[in-house]
């Protein structure tokens, strides 16, 4: 596991054009409208989509312990497209040959070292449907700890991955990300956010 | 109100270079990891992002009536970048000279036609971390319904618009969205469908 010695640094951000990029481009829709009206949008997409369909999948988990009651594990990892840190899900890209559920048992190990069982999978989903095509599948997780739990399974990064790894208590969740979204260089991925705000909003709601 | 008579059609779609976006661009960001070796990273962004430093704001909103249970109200529309109806809560950018509770209370007013009360503001968050740095607020808003309320409010749609309102009771809010997933040429904006699963999965773990 390689050792974190420095705070990341850009060293520099230029315009990148479309034809020159590897992983995303931008792309310019001409199309009809209700009214029979000829207008354009502009949206940015990644080159890397595969045979699904879908980019990418996101691991809501619950891990579960004998004793403790049920947390959740959260990742953090510098972001250059912020220049910050990010509380999220363990996430990642399906390779061209996977499913969501593939992918997820995969990316899950990978980056939390975690064995899980998959309890649900969420229809695609648009990441940010005015911007971009992006879209993912929301699939649920669960870990089953075992009783001594004191060593964290290792992960398997790539080369670059630094992925630092938080186990929060559910019952916790809402106001550990808006106390990580209050320090600095620090942001709470939407996706997250809006899942632990859904769940605070039933509880503080009596929707149950 | 512009009158829908025909569904929307792509006629083509370009490779569009950062040079000629007018509303998106793409960046190559060279940054030191914090293991000092120095690497690259794609991003997409806006153009539009103005002095609050966010791009935008989406408003989870809960009607109430004087006898109906609580309710909210979605909007689906036709988004060019999917080339399907999305299903959202309403959403917008925030101009150059406004706070996000302020470009709340407005867009909400034009795509829904209702008056609504901010309830709460979210610290900024990030729509997509890994393929753009666009982030957003949610701000939670109250709409009080009168006792009549039969007829809807009028929408005050920019040209080009075409935006549906579907008040769904919150006791549904999910099912509706998982049907409405399954539906053909319909896509269910990411973090609505999370923030539903949240509730979901707070009610039927009874975390309250």
């Amino acid at each position: 596991m390689s050792t974190k010695t420095q705070e990341p640094v850009i060293t520099s951000i230029d315009d990148l054009q479309t034809s020159e990029a590897r992983w995303l481009a931008l792309k310019r829709i001409q199309y009809v409208d209700q009214t029979g009206k000829s207008r354009t949008w502009e949206v940015a997409t990644r080159k890397t989509r595969g045979k699904a369909g879908v980019d990418a999948v996101a691991m809501g988990n619950v891990l579960r312990h004998p004793r403790r009651p049920p947390a959740t594990l959260i990742v953090i990892q510098y972001r250059p497209p912020l220049d910050a840190y990010t509380v999220e899900w363990p996430a990642g890209l399906i390779d061209a040959d996977e499913t969501a559920e593939q992918a997820a048992v995969r990316e899950f190990k990978e980056e939390t070292g975690y064995e899980c069982r998959v309890t649900s999978v969420s229809p695609p989903q648009a990441a940010d449907p005015g911007m971009s095509n992006a879209n993912m599948q929301l699939v649920m997780v669960d870990v089953d700890l075992a009783e001594d739990d004191s060593v964290a399974p290792e992960q398997r990064l790539e080369d670059g991955e630094h992925i630092e790894r938080v186990i929060v208590p559910l019952s916790e969740f809402y106001d550990r990300l808006v106390e990580y979204a209050a320090r600095d260089r620090y942001v709470v991925a939407a996706k997250l956010f809006h899942f632990a705000a859904g769940m605070q909003f039933a509880q503080t709601n009596k929707l149950t």
